[in-house]
Parts: structure tokens; C-alpha cells; sequence
């Protein structure tokens, strides 16, 4: 019946992160074995001598290193998938080999280090009944990603809704990431919002929607050379702006930089993907008898309903549209990030998009204008599934999956810590 | 290996619902074998001649059927449950084989009506890349179980945060189901909010949590009868109100109501009972280094954090508390709503509460006043989870489990639809 | 998804042990991060600096610890159950939450010691690619049941077919298992055969079977003393028959001993027993439209095909009887081995019986002739599956999962060195 | 915790065949819903007035229809899955999406027909408390093939241990399977045996293997023609015999077939391929202190125990030389039968080979020569497990799994049949 399992988890697969769910399985061993409660009379096992002089903190203590190891054993496979991928044979890795198609890693991850940081405060090994979750690891492995970034940290690019601001709300005045995104400009790094949200080259409406961090970046007086460390890529990859002295948005033009090339495809052949995708969309608004219209943009097109539709619903168009595209492009084995002309199609929450390029694209203009190497790049953003729209940037950088604009700014918080006290 | 899925299964029952994952697992067959794209040339398939003549319709009207034959197929399991069960042997039924430790069926569940009636909507059999969710057979099942109610319905009971209005809010004064439970009182039936909230005999603060509905019973002009239809129940099940032709609530002493019975525990008791949860969220406090303080009231214990906990901590203390209590009362099969003193340990969102009495309790009482028997007798909330406080409520009333108020709109609408049109 | 785990589960129960599934999966995490090859290059790890200085051996001996770890916490969980046994609430061991259902330990397991024992031959913690396996735990627990038993060993009870001999074959001359069950003899251990085989009270097809042991002990020239320790027990619980001093088999009616009254029914109950299952029988043959013929006798009604038959329709027809008995009297919890009147239903090979009466009841005759507690008591059977007839022992004794009689003569090798050398 | 049976699953492939397991799955929902008792008294249940009229007749062959629908639903997902294979896009088709790595289809498979034709005898869906199972499914597979490769069947070609007769027993005179072999040639269908037993160019070796058969072909008096239809081929792919018109066998050379040249390997490749294999066995045999010895042979390098070892251990030294040659010869995604040069490393059951060479190339060989398609040859044999040598045919035609000569048998027997009256 195994395969029964494998079926079930190919068609999940949307609703899955492999790494971490194998990190959970790992983690179950010691969670059943020590984590529950002892028995109350020790005298009474005198087989087990060895617990004889246990103290509930010697019990504890133990349990943390088992945590600890097992932390210590996912970063030495770790460590040995990046050797292989090296020597290009990362097929070979262990970690190939228990989490197939696990992505490239463009640093190392200290997970010991990280589980112990945030185990202090968070007792994950202390807790009997609930076994460690997929938010546990989710926000290990980001710390663990921030810790190892810091240290050569040159740009940081921010999805929009969810990560910086509630969605489809604007950048308030009062929010805390105002201050920690200054932090990072005058820190000589980079700072970056990649956003599906397409308004062509009208600045002001992006301007609209980060009033209140630009606002911030006048209140904190930002050098010029700060301020013109940040930069807004909108639709995606496709319209590119960054701060002027005076703190307004400056529209840069394809021709104004080189990397734009990366963006190497004709309208021509942008109208046949959008004719596939509205076909395709068109089918989902049918075959599901949903109530939407579907929108064509000249660089995307979207389905827009008419009322709040499930999440299956979503879901269902996005992979739709995403496999319709990739058959379209010839090409079985390829993702939405590197088909002959790349895009991206997302579950947007209340809509379903498909847009004519993505963030991998985003991520790597932005890298190649500033040079800054995948592993000096870290991408902040809350759609990491495989029918969100940050999930693309994984194969240009490192990146956190965070699933609130809170854990932003705690994230932000630890990577400032970091950034001021260097590592040992 | 198998029985790693049952530990795992075991591990995280307090996430999950039995019935429901079974029902999804039933639905994966159709799913996988007819839903996924049909090749794109039958005529270079002769072998499957059935198919030579087929249409998208007639194959879409194939796999609906399928879908549906497989909630039959379930109704027919839950009606032999229901059969078995008026003969105490329902543990030989084959659904208690597939699904072990199914709870007790009050009404008859039409799943396959059900099904129809949400797939013509929300067309689930059209789907060819998400399977059926959890969240579409609990809304199935939602409808099922309103549909067969509808016509013997007495008393709805509804939990209070999340599911009339949001968490810690007040009832709206433009909230849609005002209007909705008006008309459920205007037809006669009992209206009962159960909700943990404690204030004692202090009106007034319910009052105020209430304050949208009882001024939209005022500006209906509800008869004294109607008015005096609707109840509040404090504290789970320990403070009960009814409300007055000026549409103020009266508290009820005890001595008001015989079915107070219910509540049959001493102070002594009482005390003995919260000192172990106190010194058992005393232990979480020290064992997963949280910074909250305990809160002791006269028939509760609650972990009031300083800070935002995770998900996992205050399951774990709910968890942890329970097993406690069960242990402490010496019967290792029952459940807190059968324990010799009825309690509820659950996780609040933001807190977590042991409380003396708990809503099974509270619906009991309530039947017994109003004389409306399991079968008619309908709860609605949000926390059905082994951590939640409804959940207790099954082993007394049939239960429609809602995620946030707008579902609760959507069940009230449609109950009002099957009240109005009696039933075929 | 989860619960099609446990239908899955389910279903298969009848080729589970649940226990055995559990030590396997508890075992999945030191083989996964553990046992793979290392890295070819440790120089380039610096990240990890424990293992600059490793070699294969202490790489290997660290893993072979954490190997035993986990054996020494499942022994540690089997204390605790065992503890809770005593008070009878062992509902609540940690290994009941792990394991639901699990049976009762009369000896303690020293699991750490019997995997040290079995690793050191057979080093199941070097591979790198094959993960422990069902065999591998089920003789792990073999021998550390073994070691517990060996100093108070009173009784051992041996399964007939594929125990002591091949399937329907006579006990041979030149069987390695005389010396050793003459050795157990000689060293005051009692030893019966408590086989299914029912001939009645018909001494020499009894001795025919058993030719090549009996002709053992007279080679060997036992004594009176020892001889007379030796039993036969057909029908699973029905003829008993003891060893003469000139070998042969004695008969002994029930009037000889007291414990018969196990067998406390009457004929009338038998028969009605018995057309329950021949009517079962007869409709699985109708339903599966087997070739074969459903063969009443006194105390059994069997199933006898007139052409092999295959395990899964074997086990149905023994399946489907159980359950047609356990619902004829009216005991949904309860096992073939405590319904009201005893019974066995297993799938026998080649052919399936029901027989009144079972190995548990047979084991039990035994134990009050001899004096022998559960703890003393050593059942050996190849037949532990639901389907098998040597699994209702496991509710009266000690027991020992044979697959074949050359694991049964190492499993009594390795007894008698026990034996010989006192325990530390 | 999904990961986790993906790394169970991972870690048991070689334990498993993932279309098989597939098919299993697809069957749960009708064995789970429809073939368990129903309810005894349907009075009492009106709201299923369609199974009011029912009978126990039309309720099964319902359920019938429902297995035999899953069959011809899957059948349906092959036809897809060749098609795109013609266009070489079959990672496009849905059974790609469910079953990954799925094998090429040389015919269609027609699943339904074999099913209702094991069905008929075997009755597997009237079975209520065994769900189809693995063998089940196995057999199927077969009849489907057998069904399938008829009409153009050309060659046949046959594993010799457990497939023509028992482990290391030679072919006997009074084998039911002489019959079969003969009416195949008769009927101008070539036939060979395709062995991993190495005797060089030495016929009389094998000769003494198959004298029973060669014995029946003489008996027989098969003519010229009919006896050099006959091949030998040993060593996996290394030496080939022809039967003489004296029914002896005549070596052929590598000069006297053109096809000889799919053995491309110079002798310095073996060497440094056979090197690496025997330090990875001698390290098999110190890492796990195993008794044996490492044989080198010309062509093959085998580790031979001087006591019978556990498959576990087999396994473990299988799959170990399996990786360090798939490693040495740099092909990470490549398989046994794909790499550079060709070898088979297996678990003999009673002892380990890596052979040079493997069935592959032997089939190939064999078809060349005769000018038998994939579509039009067929392998049977026992090893179809991924440390088998049966497997590696499966890339180049046909094939039967059987598991002991019993299964040849009746294989051929049906083949027979399907051959003499020609299908509809």
C-alpha cells in the first residue's frame, strides 16, 4: 500500500515543504522515546541503573543533546550535498537520496547552532505531547539561514503582502520594519521589494502603497547613498525603480541596465503564453462554474472572482495554469522557474495570476546590478508553496519563509543582532 | 514500518478529525483515476471503445456520480452504525472497524444530498489537480448535518469568539446574523450561546459582549416569548442567563432549574481538581520556560502568557493538563466530558483555560430546560480539535463545525432555507 | 489523508504485529542520519570539527550506541507498562499511547542486552542500505525474551508444523532439536507439543508423528522422571497424552486432572459453535466459489480445498469465521481467545479450521498441572499472526516467534547456554 | 510528517514495485466501502431505497463492476502513457504524475479482461476482510501481459533458479513444464534461458542442468527446425548455446553473431569494474564481520558464506556494490543497466554476485539475433526486485513475474491457450 502514500503525497504536493517534513520525521525518534512523561517511582526499574541518580534537568538535558544531534547529523548532510553539488554530482548526496529534488543550499546551514537559540526560548524538546511541528522547523531553518547569511550579507529583496504589510493593505506609518530596513541600508546592504503587484512604470502608485517606509526613510534622514539602496521590482521582474535623494520612486528603464536581458522575450511570444494561460483559466472559470471574470494585462493575466472562492479553488486554477504553460513550453521536467520563457502562476490569495516572468527573474537583476553572489542574497516572503509566487527565487538565493509581517520583523530583529555582534 | 504511522497518527490526533481524513481518504481513487486530464486523442486510444463517443459533459457527469456514490456508500456505513448502536453493539459496526472511536450519530447523515447540493456550487468532482480537502468534507458534512436536522430542530447552541463574532470582539450592531437568529427564534426554536467566557452573575458584562444582538432583538421588537427563547451560558456551563422582554439578560440561580444537577460537585472538589491543573500549568510554565503567569478563579486555572505563544506551546498545556486531570481522577479511557467531575482544558488562541464543567455539561442543561432531545438539538463553534472546548458537545447534540463567523452565516442561511421549504 | 493510514492499517492488521512495526520505526532515524556512507572528504567539513578526529570504528561504535539507546528506552517503556500492570492501570504506560492494544510482559525484556548479543553476529547497525527489518527485531526480541526467562524456565510448549518439523511432516530421526529438547528435559524443564493436530485420544498416530523424538528418548535413555516431562496436547487444547517410561504416549482422560474444567463446555454449545462456522465456511466457499469441502468433526469444522489455495482467500475464510463467532456470542471486544467459549479460526496452510478451544486454554492445562506461572512459561510457534492459531498463548505465557525449526533450534541453543551459564 | 514515508518508502525500495503498490491503493476505496457484511436487516434503512430490491447476487456483481472499472481506468492511464511515449513526452502523462520512474509498456495491458478472468476462478472481489494484495495484483499483471503478447509472440525467455526449477536443482525429467516448452517451439516460438549461472563454454555444465528438458525434447522427437529454436544463455549474457539436432548443446562463439558486440567492454574494464566490486564486498564482509569469502571469477566477483546469512545481509551487499559501481562509473541518475558497462550486482538468495554484463544485454542479444521486438518477446523470471537479476530485462521487453515454478506452469498454460484460439 506504500505507493498509496506516495500517490497521496504527489497530490499534496502543493501543500508540502519535503525538507522540513523530513526534519519532522527525524525528530520523532527522540519526541516518543524520552519526551513523555517518566514514571513516577524510579526505585521501582532497578534494571535501568543508569537513571538511577536522574534528576528531571540531567533527563532534560539529555533529551536536548538528542535534539541537538540530530540537528548537528541534517547540517552535516548538508554539508555534504553542497561538496557534491560542487563536483556537480549533488544526485549523489544523501540528502538526494532522502529528500529527492531537495534545492541547491548557497550557504552552509548551522542547524545545531540555531536549534540551541531558539530551543532556549522556545523549549521545543521540553514539550510531551506536541511533537515538534512544521512551524518549529520552519522558523529553525530560518534562523539558521539568517545566522549563516549575515556575515557577507549584500541585498535583501522583500516580497509585498503578507511579508511587509497586511494584504493588499499599504506600508503604515507606524510599523516597526521602518526602522530595521533602515538599519539594514545604512549597513551597506541592499534592500529590495519584489512584488507580484504590476502598475507598469507609474511610481507614484507604488510610492502609494510604501508611503509609510518612505515616509520613515525622511524621518531617518537618509544619506543619498542609503536611500538609493532601495529598490522596488514590480509585476514580479518587470518594472524596476529606486530611491532618489528626495525619497520618491525613479522609474530605470530597461536600457539603463544590462540585466534587464535576462527579460529576453518577444510580445509575440508573450501573447501565445497568455493565450494558453486565459484558455486555460477560461476552462477552470467553466469546468468549475465559478463566478469570475479574467483579466488579461499585457504582461499577465489573472482570474478576479466575484466572491470569495475556496482555497481548492485557487489552488486548482494556479496548478492548472501552471501545467497548461509547461506543456505548452515542451518541456516535462522543467518548473515555472527555468521554461524557455519563464513565469509564474500563483495562488493570490482571492485571485489566480499568471504573470510573464517571476521572482527568480527579480532576484537575479537585482543581483547582477548590485553583485551581489546568491549566496550574499536573501529573499524574505510568505509563498513558498509550490502554488505561491517566492517559492521561483529559491534556485538564485537564500531565502526565509515567514507567514506574517511579525515574524519579519523578528527575523529582522535576530539578523540585526547578528549584523553587530560578528560571529565567532 | 506501518505502525510509525500509527504513532504518528497518535501523535498529532489533536490536529486532526477521524472522520473526516477517512472520508478523504474514500474520495482519492475517483480522484486520481478520472479526474486528472483526459488524453488529448481518443482515437489513438481503440481499445477503450466506451470512451470513443464521450463528451467533457457525460465525463464529468460520470465522475460526479462516482463522488456521490461514495458519500451513499458512507451514509449507508453511518446508518448501520446508527442501527447497531439503538442495539449497544454499534463497536461491531463496519464503520467503527474503519474508523475507530467514531462518535454517536444523532440524526441520519444525507451525505449524499449533501454532496449534490455543495457540488453543484462548488464543483469538487471538477477538479483535477486538488483533491478533496479536509475543509470541503467538513463543509459537506456541515450541510448534511443541517439538512437532516432541519426538520426537527428545537435548540441551536452556538460557542461565542470565532464563530458569532471575532476572537475577543463584541457582537457587531451590523453583524448579518442578527437577522438570522431572530429567525430562528421567530420559528420557535431555542437560541443558546455556550461560551467559556466567566463573569459570574454579572449581566451586565455579558451584556455588553452581546451588546449588537440584543439591541437587533430591540429593533425587531421580538415578543416576550421570543425573547425569552434565547440564552447565555457563562463560564462553559456555570452562570446561565435568559433574556428578558426588554431584551436584558436575567441571571438564573440554580435554584431556578432542576437540570443545575448536572453540575454536581463540591467546593472541596472543586479546589482539589483546579490545584492539580494549577500545579500541572505551573510545570509548563517552568518546563518550557514561558514567560505567563497562572490565573486562579473560583472554577478555572488559566495560563495568561506576557507574550505571543506558539500554537504548539499552548497545545502543549492544554494537553498536558487534560492528562493530568484524567490521571488525577483515576480513569484512564474516559475523556474530560465523562470524567467523574466534567472539566475542559483547552488552548484559547492566546491563552490556555482549565475549566470546571464544560460545554457538554452546558448543552445538557439547556436540553433538559427546553426539553429538546440530542437529535434536535444543534451546536455550532470552531474548536472541535481534541484541544477545543465544543468538542465535548458531540456526546450530547448534533454539531456543525464553522471556522470563522461567515460560515456561520452561510449554515444559518441555509438552515433557514430548509426550515422554510419542509423537505421532500 | 492520515485516517487511510489507518484503514490501510487496519485492514492489514491480520499480517501486523503492532509492536514489532513500532521498534522498526523507532529505529528509521539513527539508520537514516547515521548508517549512509560518510563523506568521502571530512577535511573539507570544518564546520563540523566532532568528527575531524573520527575513524570507521568510532564512527560505527557511536552509531551501535545509539542503536542500543533507543533498545534501552523501549525496554525502559516495557518497565513502566509493566509497573502500570501491576496497578492495573496500564492504560496509561506511555507504551499503551504508543502501541494501543499491546499485550501484557510477564518477564521483563532486556532488549539492550539481546540487541548487543544479536548486533555483535549479525551487526544490523553497520548497514548502510538496508534498514533494521521485521525479521531482524522479531529475533532481537526472541532472544532478550530468552534471556529473561531462562533462570525461572518451568515449561516450554511447542507448536507442532514448522516448529519442530516441516509442514505435515513427521518429527525425523536425525533432528538436531532431540538433543536439545532432551537437554531441557534433563535439566528438570517440562516440555509439551500443544499441536492443532487432533486425532483423538489415538495414541499412535500421536507417537507416529512424533516417531523420531520418541525413539530420541530412548536412545537418549531418560528416565522415568524425565520422560514423564514430556506432553502432548492435540487439538489444540482437547487430548492430552504424557510420555511412559518405555516412550510411549499415555492418554490421560480428563478424570486425571482438574484443570480440564478450562474446558467448560458443553456438547450442545459446541455444536451450535460449530454450525456457526460451517455455515461460514460453506458461504465463503460459495462466495469465493472455491473447490473445496467444509469437513465437520467433534470439536472442529474445517475447510478443505481440493487444490491449493491462496494465503489471501486462506485467510478470509479463517477471517470471516472469527468474526461470524465473535458476533454469534455477542462480544465485540473480545478475541477468539476470551469469547465466551474459546475457539481458534487460522488459516492452517494448506486448508482453515475452526476449532473449539485454543492453544491459550492448551497452555493453561498445562501451567496448572505443572505449577507453572505466565512468567515460567515459554511458548515457541511460528503462527503469531491474527490468522494463526499460536497467537492466543501470548494472553497465558511467555512466548518465542519461530519461522521455521532451524530458528527453533538456535533460539534452544541459545537457551541452553542461559541456562548452563547463570545470569549476572 | 508526510517526508517521513517518503524516506520509508525510499529506504524499502528495494522491497517494493511501485506500479503494483499503485494498484493496491486505487482498489481501497471499493474493497473498504462496498465488500464488507451488509447490514442484516435493510428494512431498516429507508433512506437507501436503491439497495431496498437488492440480492446478494446483484450487490456482488455490483462490486464487480466497480474493481473491473478501476482496472479498465488504469488500463486507460497506460494507453495514455505509451502514447506520449511514441512523442517521447511520457513524463507528461498522468501515470508518470502518479507512479514516477514508471517502466516503458512494449504492449497494452489489458487489465480489465485479466481481471474478470482471474476474478471468475480467484474471486477476489467478494472477499470481505482481505484486500487485494500484492500477489493479487501480481497476477494480474501477468495474465494482462500474457493476454497482451499473444497474438506476436516470438520469443520466450526464461530465468533458470525458481522459475524452471528449484534453487540449484537441475531441470527433471518428469517436469510438467517439458510439455509447455516444447508446444512452444512447435509453434515456431523461439526460447531460450537466460541464467546467471557461469560455466564458461562449457556445455556439458549445462547440459547436466536442463537434462530433464533435453531429455523431453528428444522424447518428443522435435525436429531439426523445431530443437535449434532452443538457446542456453549463460552468465547473464556471456555465453550462448544452441540446441544441436541431437538435442545436445553447441556453444557459439562471439564471431558467429553480429549482436555479440552489445558486450562492448575491453578486459581492462572488466578488471578495474570487477576490482571495484570486490573491495566493496570485502568491505561488506568486515563492516558487517560476516563469514565468507569474495570469489573472483573472469567475469563476476560473488560473495560466498560459509553459513547461511540473512536476506538483510544479502541485501545490504547488493545494493553497497550496486552504489560504489553506479559511483565509479559517474553516472548518478544511471541504473545497473544503463551504465557505461553493464553489470548486475544481486542477492542470489543464498549468496551475493556482480556480474559483468547482465539479462539486458542477454535479451538483447537473443532478439537481435532472432528478430523479435520488445513487443513481441517475453521474460519471465523471479527477480524483479531492484537487487534482482530479473530486472534489468524490463527495459528491453515483456515481462512475467512468477515466484516459483508452480507459476511458470500456469503462466504458460494460460499462454497456451490465448495461443491456440486466436483472440477476438
Amino acid at each position: 500500500m506504500t505507493s498509496h502514500y506516495r500517490v497521496n503525497y504527489h497530490l499534496r504536493a502543493h501543500k508540502r515543504d519535503t525538507l522540513i517534513e523530513f526534519v519532522k520525521g527525524m525528530l520523532l525518534t527522540p519526541f516518543v522515546l524520552h519526551s513523555l512523561p517518566a514514571p513516577q517511582d524510579p526505585a521501582s526499574r532497578p534494571s535501568s541503573s543508569r537513571s538511577a541518580s536522574s534528576t528531571p534537568e540531567s533527563v532534560q538535558a539529555a533529551n536536548d543533546e538528542r535534539f541537538t544531534e540530530i540537528f548537528a547529523s541534517i547540517e552535516a548532510l548538508i554539508d555534504e550535498h553542497r561538496e557534491l553539488a560542487l563536483k556537480g554530482t549533488h544526485e549523489f548526496s544523501r540528502l538526494s537520496k532522502l529528500v529527492p529534488g531537495v534545492g541547491p543550499f548557497f550557504t552552509p546551514l548551522p542547524l545545531e547552532r540555531a536549534f540551541r537559540h531558539i530551543n532556549q526560548r522556545n523549549r521545543i524538546s521540553a514539550r510531551k505531547h506536541v511533537p515538534p511541528s512544521f512551524n518549529d522547523i520552519r522558523r529553525i531553518l530560518n534562523m539558521a539561514q539568517v545566522m549563516a547569511i549575515a556575515p557577507s550579507l549584500e541585498l535583501v529583496t522583500f516580497d509585498g503582502d503578507m511579508t511587509l504589510y497586511a494584504d493588499g493593505q499599504n506600508f503604515e506609518d507606524d510599523s516597526a520594519l521602518t526602522a530595521l530596513l533602515v538599519g539594514l541600508l545604512r549597513r551597506r546592504i541592499n534592500v529590495a521589494i519584489v512584488t507580484a503587484a504590476g502598475y507598469g512604470s507609474d511610481a507614484p502608485r507604488y510610492e502609494m502603497r510604501l508611503s509609510g517606509l518612505l515616509r520613515g526613510f525622511a524621518a531617518a534622514a537618509l544619506s543619498p547613498e542609503e536611500a538609493a539602496r532601495f529598490y522596488v521590482l514590480g509585476g514580479e521582474c518587470n518594472f524596476l525603480f529606486r530611491c532618489r535623494p528626495d525619497y520618491h520612486l525613479e522609474y530605470l528603464d530597461d536600457a539603463q541596465y544590462a540585466s534587464s536581458a535576462l527579460r529576453a522575450w518577444t510580445e509575440d511570444q508573450v501573447r501565445a503564453l497568455l493565450d494558453v494561460a486565459e484558455a486555460e483559466l477560461a476552462d477552470c472559470v467553466r469546468r468549475m462554474a465559478i463566478n469570475a471574470r479574467v483579466l488579461r494585462k499585457p504582461r499577465a493575466v489573472g482570474l478576479v472572482p466575484h466572491e470569495q472562492l475556496t482555497r481548492e479553488q485557487l489552488d486548482e486554477c494556479a496548478l492548472s495554469s501552471q501545467i497548461a504553460l509547461l506543456k505548452y513550453q515542451g518541456s516535462p521536467d522543467s518548473q515555472p522557474g527555468n521554461a524557455p520563457i519563464p513565469f509564474c502562476a500563483f495562488n493570490g490569495g482571492n485571485d489566480c495570476w499568471v504573470d510573464i516572468g517571476n521572482k527568480l527573474i527579480g532576484v537575479r537583476i537585482l543581483q547582477e546590478m548590485i553583485g551581489s553572489p546568491p549566496g550574499a542574497t536573501l529573499h524574505v516572503g510568505d509563498q513558498f508553496l509550490s502554488t505561491g509566487n517566492d517559492i521561483a527565487t529559491r534556485s538564485a538565493c537564500c531565502t526565509c519563509w515567514i507567514i506574517n509581517p511579525q515574524e519579519t520583523q523578528s527575523i529582522l530583529t535576530e539578523l540585526d543582532t547578528f549584523l553587530a555582534a560578528p560571529q565567532p
